[in-house]
């Protein structure tokens, strides 16, 4: 019996994950390897192949419809990914055609929050919706716009760079060379780096501070949760930061909800319930109380496969 | 020979204009009579239908398609204008069903800025876009975002609040109770409190000085045209805290081109040399030098009939 299923590959900073699934979302097999290690991207394209042809193989190369990737700055319309001061390689990287060569599979492209927003669409906590914003709290800010049930690319493929919406006008520089952007407050990174600031300025102990450079948004959220004071602040101050800005993108876009994924998402209501709060001050009055705060419904270790599979259908 | 026509009705705070229009944007008979005057908005559709009517048996009313109409705070999912600060009628009114029943047409509704974006899409400056925005610079700030050639109009009609976004934190008062928000800063009226409040702070006589509590965008308009200096840097400071603001807007939606209408809109490049700058300087590189900046390419007496009839095709 024949089955149509896809290749989903997630691009990651660190490591690259990849799966077979069908169109109901369900994982038949996958695995991973390093992203990084690769100096140039034919060889990482050929260590990927190789990868993968045992998954294609077993499930039948037959049929496979096609593959979807997400990836850091990955574009929709180009099938590049441009300029990722994440990813090993600079410049511009015409990876959707290098895969396609390589795997024999035509390949669709996107960025890894947009291949999210669309995993949520179809199998996650956005499903049925048509007006959603997925926000993932990573390394960085990322996020897909979904409008009218179609996420907004942009005449160009590079809409939806929430985590670059300046935050604090003269703020903290950013990756990007510009100054304040949401992203340097409200990542994983971003509260790393308001709680070493934060320990600059002040002697008080606290469990942080013994974690010195090695301190982690994981660290902060287990000190969270022990009730250190510190910690707790780290969350009001993003919260207040994160909060603010998506009363803003409500303004514009007026979202059902807006679904929140990464890393610093697990902080959970020590941090959203700031975040909610802060929103809900700043929003227009007719938007408030509608917009809904949610986690996304996915497992963390297959959410980004099943995003970039989801791109095939 | 029957024709496909549209009854186009735009509800403005001080008049209403509406207009017969057939599908290429030629407008064959127009009319306005005042918004205001109306305490009960029975007594409004009763004169709106009155001044209607002769058009309408003109037009031969076995021609006319539907009625598309738009005011502010017009909602295109429920056809009411909800809470409209700048209109006479107070709460919710269901203005499409009034509308609908008093002229035994269909009638759609939508806020002024959205019938804006429409009518520059189908006859303006938007033809063949799909990817832009709509700013109307007036007594507020309106906004029409277009993604993949359709209104963001979000999951309950109400989106594109560009004129609500906190362009300052802690800011000026603005009419919705709110802080900092873009139209207390960027609107006819906004630029005309910045004057206010400049002219408080200094004894310089300036030609702006002799209007007194009449000054008007106009004025300020008029002034910089004979080289005023305080004139000028009024669009400066103007043009700052709008193109930041535009710079945000463009990393969310990446719009082809931003498009401006309205009064304050006329002070041309004096004010939107200063846009551009200061939105190119505030952009993520990807984005810099793509984005078009452009007036609307409709007759300001039409532009506000076309784009609510264009709502009709």
């Amino acid at each position: 019996m024949t089955q149509e299923l896809a290749l989903g590959i997630d691009i990651g900073g660190t490591n690259t994950s990849f799966g077979i699934v069908d169109r109901r979302g369900k994982i038949s097999a996958q695995g991973t390897m390093p992203t990084t290690g690769y100096p140039k991207v034919e060889d990482y394209i050929a260590a990927l192949a190789a990868a993968v042809a045992p998954l294609l193989a077993e499930a039948g190369k037959e049929n496979i419809v096609a593959c979807g990737a997400g990836a850091p700055n990955g574009n929709f319309f180009t099938g590049e990914i441009a300029f990722a001061p994440n990813l090993p390689w600079k410049g511009v990287i015409p990876m959707s055609k290098l895969m396609s060569e390589s795997f024999g599979l035509p390949v669709t492209l996107t960025n890894d929050a947009n291949a999210a927003a669309i995993g949520e669409m179809m199998y996650g906590a956005a499903k049925g919706m048509k007006d959603f914003i997925m926000v993932t709290l990573g390394t960085g800010v990322g996020s897909g716009f979904v409008a009218n049930g179609n996420l907004i690319y942009g005449h160009d493929g590079f809409a939806g760079e929430l985590g670059h919406i300046t935050a604090e006008r003269n703020g903290r520089k950013c990756g990007c060379g510009r100054y304040g952007c949401l992203e340097t407050y409200a990542s994983a990174t971003g509260i790393v780096r308001t709680a070493h600031e934060w320990m600059e300025q002040s002697d008080d102990a606290t469990t942080l501070r013994k974690k010195g450079a090695a301190l982690t948004a994981r660290n902060i959220q287990d000190a969270a949760q022990e009730k250190d004071a510190m910690a707790l602040e780290l969350y009001h101050y993003t919260g207040k930061i994160l909060g603010q800005t998506l009363a803003d993108m409500v303004a514009i876009t007026s979202p059902e909800a807006i679904i929140f994924f990464g890393g610093l998402a697990h902080a959970g209501p020590m941090l959203f319930d700031h975040v909610n709060r802060y929103m809900e001050a700043n929003l227009l009055h007719i938007f408030q109380n509608k917009v809904k705060m949610l986690q996304s419904a996915l497992p963390d270790a297959d959410a980004a496969i099943l995003g970039a599979s989801a791109l095939v259908w």
